[in-house]
């Protein structure tokens, strides 16, 4: 079964790094960007097809490991 | 305007970071997870309200910076 485990800072958190896109795009001529935020993104394959177990899986794996809950969400959608 | 440009690896480029992220969940404990692949995620804000244009935008700003179109994939989402 194919997952995908979206991690994004918190509002309000500081994001340099997507402060930096914002200003090399612009210097590249790219107008009408406003803002950028930078997050990561996990392509998972999972071994079963139970999908209320892979939900259980991708919210413990995200928790211990893939996300810093106190400054980064995380949203995990099952793709099936 | 919200927009999410999603950067991924191509198929066949080999992920280090995502076989570590693969090795330390399961000596976390977190079991069944058969493969991991890390990408990019941009949270764009855009000036306007023209769907097509922020389309043809967010496609010029990931070909020229935040895709490496070599080794990577990039899909563009306008959220509206």
């Amino acid at each position: 079964m194919k997952a995908r485990v979206t991690v994004t800072l918190k509002s309000g958190v500081l994001d340099p790094q997507g402060k930096a896109i914002e200003g090399a795009l612009r210097s590249l001529g790219v107008d009408g960007v406003a803002s950028v935020r930078q997050g990561k993104v996990f392509d998972i394959e999972l071994d079963g097809s139970d999908r209320a177990k892979a939900e259980a899986l991708l919210k413990q794996a995200a928790d211990k490991l893939l996300a810093n809950t106190v400054i980064e969400n995380y949203h995990v959608e099952v793709l099936g």
